[in-house]
């Protein structure tokens, strides 16, 4: 060891060194206090998770107490203090807001039911009761509720695997209403429950592969609609679908349910067009699809065209939403499926409405309470599901359309219900000679807002891998089912962090010039490092069973390699001491324990010091319980640049 | 903000600022480097597994030149190394030790036959050729080879699923042949891949616990040989075992059976003792058995016990390993399950034999190269598949017999090997009369060492999770199956990962005195927060989808409660401002940038700076292809340090 000369220690002159502070900063590493363990850490996290008082962005935290009982009120039901506050400047706009929204709403709603496989009124049933319940509990301002497109979707193609709804509607009808009830439930416990957090293990990049795999699987559906296809196929695939179309199309079909079809989806589009260009005719874009309707109906009822192979939406039956109670299938040997169902839906559309919510609500500057919003989705679907409704979320398109018709708080969602229930007491029979070509195209319309393209292309420039979990959820849901799209996200998602957290790596550091840092020398080129001194980072989050042996081997083998051989001055150093920077370890675990044993041992074995800096407090407590480190030790030490300094030092001296 | 006096910032009159030099390490955060992408990434971790070339831990590196096939061959076969520098005193010992083995050998191999289903002549058969093959292309010097209770276990629990051995011996005999060819093509692809790592992904504590279940489940199976019960379950899990047992129980049983087992058991057990007292007497346990079986079989023979219901092995084939080539099952209605059972097997006694050969090299001082023990073992279960053998693998308590007779290489393998050649040839009919309770209580007195108490007790103490993941293991087997509980260890030892690395947490952090470093305030209570400035590091590993939410929310949180309301002269002091410091950050998503774009947003609505501090490579590259930060920001800094000074300089001024 003598043989090193002093001027290969170059960087030791740079600091004026505080002796004793050194060994007294490295006791208060050793005796650091005792860190939680892993049940006071449970407590603490369902405790902050569960009664969060304090925090400001729960706004219900106020338990209720006898003298205080309105704000805990005001907390249950946000309208109490809407109602306090609002004007009639703000009642003009939200009418005009609730209106165009009623607008949108009838068609979409009608096209859905379809979509789901239900009688058109059920999709405007859907669109009364659930946005009222939303108005009393709900917490955005600009949300529009309703049915979805891709719920819609998940409905039909999970629960006609049960029952086929053209075999037996009305079980089909009962098997949807449990369904639903499961899902409000399902929302509702998670946000009694404050689990909000689970919505957010769909990632965002499969959320985007997701919905544009929905998007193109419903589009290809309206290919039904628009083809005037009777005998469809009821698997939701790609193949499964352009199979039964191509059969289709060997048989005799009518052209005028396409020409109707494309006719009014290119109109609808072009009004989309105008709308964006001039921002004034925003309502023409909402209208449109609307205007579609009457006009196509008109068309229909004139030429008698339904005599001509355009299939018509015939009977819609009106009136207020009756009960669904006695229809809920409570027993029953599908009781387990129709749960999991109502699990699947549940997390979907909190997904969609949590996101569409906390977008809007971004852009308005007002904080949304994640938890409280999914208990009030939760109720609105168990009141749903209680008064012949299916599963309602926030809808994209529509909240767009109401807060660019200037929304100003809940109130245009129940201006909205208002309208939707008195064309159920009133306009129904018009709907008689509707062409289902029309609802198709009223779909279509929807499915291009679902596609983000540049958040696709957005994903693949920062991050591969999650990019992978988009192109999986796409494919998933394109090429096997709704359910295998979302395991798929969900699977690449968890696997791709596991692949970051146990990566078994390590990196060299070097000193950052006019600091007392050490950085990694790859990131920081101009960092400079100490001859004689290997300073090394693991590069993942634990050093656990899954990398230890990786981690121990690669340290081993830079050990073993000269430093500094591509610098002149340093070439032909050994390595005498090895710093092992921990401050980026989480935790560690027995095997990482064992490794680091290994690693010591063999590094002796050449004659290496090993020194340890920065352990975070779980891993220094668990190296003091392993006994791998005693309550003095020389090795360890608070920071790299005092584990070089201190080793270096004696060496110096005995030169 | 000009409100704040200067009083209020103590902690900046002790620095001499570097105003030019901050503002230059902030470019080198800016510009470094571009990180290396996830292709290249890949790419290099394959070649760095595949290629290891210039890593001394794996010796067989050097490409086969025809100038240089010598050093090649010694690599593919260290026993021509061995040849070279062997010496008679190293045979000395090589021979006492292989005569030990196989004294505890030939009685264990036909004790863990019958574990296996099988005849006790194949167990002998195993104890040939598998440690021949593995003599010629092994490293370990201390291993000693042949078949091992678990995987006996695993083979018997796991086939008899497919063929109950007692209904057609035959075809049960070919599905064994068979899953030990898959087993050791499994073994030698991993080796041969460099896939040694997948071994590692059954944790230490997984291990503990899935031996002490798999052991208590051979030793609860040796209640039939031991009680002689004739009509014993096929099932493995321990409520079946003992409602088997309990059941025989009320038949009429022979006490002989019992009476013969225990004496035996409790004489090596006392053996064993006394070999432990008095470390000369290390062969007296190891020869306990041999004397057992032939003491208890010349009992049996002087008495004819066998006629008042002692069960006796009658009679074993004798003679070399037959054969087994034409046995292989290679195509068949089961060949996806074998190949499935087979993979099971591989990984099972590959975690034994790495294990033993690990800890021995450890004691021993040598290393081991874990992909060519694998292509080693696979090798010699491949042969052995096709003469008669089952899979065979490192044992633990032979090796241990093995080091404490003193062997020097792996000769005594060789030595034990051609003995137990010999009795096969000459002494298997003596094996006639051998009682099969003396079997079963060989098997027993096994048992102990795969039972680690203190070692479970240690896991307990330095890591709850792990222990979890140990008790899983040790319960799934025992209720469940071997698969089960392998399964249940998997899952729980990732889950333990995924936990630790997205656990959302934020810490707040403190200069610590004397140092430039900012280190959490509740591992370092002597850190010092400065008043206004909130510095917060980010406790999980990654910033992803699952807990970027909940991390916003809780800096937010944070961010909006007073600053040192306990500390008289900083109370009332607001925070200005957030240091996110991200050095301990891997890795981010997108939703995760979104995350810290929403919280800028938010901390900026109350007046409140946000920056950042030691970005990561891959997350500053993230950050600036979000287009979060630009190519010049005034809000990222190299250190904690220089952004808590570079932001409250210029607000002192303005004061």
């Amino acid at each position: 060891m003598s043989s090193v000369s002093v001027e290969t220690f170059p960087a030791v002159n740079m600091l004026d060194l505080e002796g004793s502070g050194q060994v007294e900063r490295t006791n208060w590493v050793l005796n650091a206090p005792k860190p939680p363990g892993i049940c006071s850490e449970i407590v603490s996290a369902i405790r902050e998770n569960v009664f969060p008082c304090g925090n400001r962005f729960f706004s219900v935290c106020k338990e209720p107490r006898l003298r205080n009982v309105m704000p805990f009120l005001e907390g249950v039901f946000p309208i109490i203090l809407l109602c306090k506050n609002y004007k009639i400047s703000k009642f003009k706009r939200d009418l005009m807001a609730g209106l165009t929204l009623a607008s949108l709403c009838i068609p979409q709603s009608i096209g859905y039911a379809t979509l789901a496989k239900l009688d058109p009124q059920y999709g405007l049933y859907t669109s009364v009761v659930p946005p009222l319940i939303y108005a009393l509990v709900g917490t955005s301002r600009d949300i529009a509720i309703g049915p979805v497109a891709v719920v819609s979707l998940l409905i039909s193609s999970m629960l006609q695997k049960i029952q086929d709804p053209l075999v037996d509607p009305t079980y089909y009808r009962k098997l949807v209403f449990t369904a639903t009830l499961f899902a409000g439930v399902f929302q509702a416990a998670f946000g009694l429950l404050r689990l909000g957090f689970l919505v957010d293990f769909l990632s965002h990049a499969a959320i985007v592969g997701f919905m544009a795999g929905a998007a193109v699987m419903i589009g290809l559906q309206q290919l039904k609609g628009l083809l005037g296809i009777t005998n469809f196929t009821n698997k939701t695939d790609i193949v499964s679908v352009l199979e039964s179309v191509w059969k289709s199309l060997h048989h005799p079909w009518s052209p005028f349910n396409f020409i109707i079809g494309c006719s009014f989806l290119s109109f609808i589009l072009i009004t989309r067009f105008v709308g964006r260009r001039n921002k004034r005719l925003f309502w023409l874009p909402a209208m449109a699809p609307l205007i579609s309707v009457i006009l196509s109906t008109l068309i229909v009822y004139l030429t008698r065209a339904d005599g001509h192979g355009v299939k018509i939406v015939k009977h819609v039956k009106g009136g207020l939403n009756p009960s669904s109670v006695d229809q809920l299938l409570l027993n029953g040997p599908h009781l387990g499926e129709v749960a999991k169902i109502g699990l699947v839906i549940a997390v979907v559309a909190l997904t969609e409405a949590v996101a569409v919510g906390r977008s809007f609500a971004a852009i308005k500057g007002y904080h949304l309470d994640g938890n409280k919003e999914m208990t009030a989705i939760g109720l609105m679907n168990i009141v749903g599901s209680l008064t012949s409704c299916y599963a309602a979320t926030g809808s994209f398109s529509r909240t767009a359309v109401n807060f660019s018709a200037g929304c100003e708080t809940v109130v245009s969602n129940i201006v909205m219900a208002i309208t939707v229930f008195i064309s159920l007491q009133c306009f129904t029979r018009l709907l008689y000679f509707t062409p289902i070509a029309i609802l198709a195209s009223i779909i279509l319309s929807a499915l291009p807002g679902l596609i983000d393209l540049s958040e696709a292309r957005n994903i693949w420039k920062i991050d591969k891998l999650d990019f992978l979990a988009c192109a999986g959820a796409f494919l998933g849901v394109l090429f096997g089912s709704v359910e295998i799209g979302l395991m798929v996200a969900v699977l690449v998602s968890f696997a791709k962090i596991l692949l970051i957290s146990i990566q078994p790596g390590a990196e060299a550091l070097g000193l950052i010039p006019g600091t007392d840092m050490y950085y990694s020398v790859e990131q920081y080129p101009m960092a400079r490092q100490t001859p004689g001194v290997l300073i090394i980072r693991v590069k993942s989050a634990l050093l656990c069973f899954a990398n230890a042996n990786s981690v121990r081997e690669r340290i081993a083998k830079f050990a073993s390699q000269k430093v500094g051989t591509g610098d002149k001055e340093n070439a032909g150093v050994r390595t005498q001491l090895v710093v092992l920077d921990m401050s980026s370890l989480l935790n560690i675990d027995t095997s990482g324990i064992t490794s680091l044993k290994e690693l010591q041992k063999e590094l002796a074995s050449q004659g290496i010091e090993l020194a340890i800096a920065n352990p975070r407090w779980q891993v220094i407590d668990k190296l003091k319980l392993a006994n791998f480190i005693g309550e003095v030790d020389s090795r360890v030490f608070l920071t790299v640049r005092e584990a070089v300094d201190a080793c270096i030092t004696p060496k110096m001296a005995a030169v």
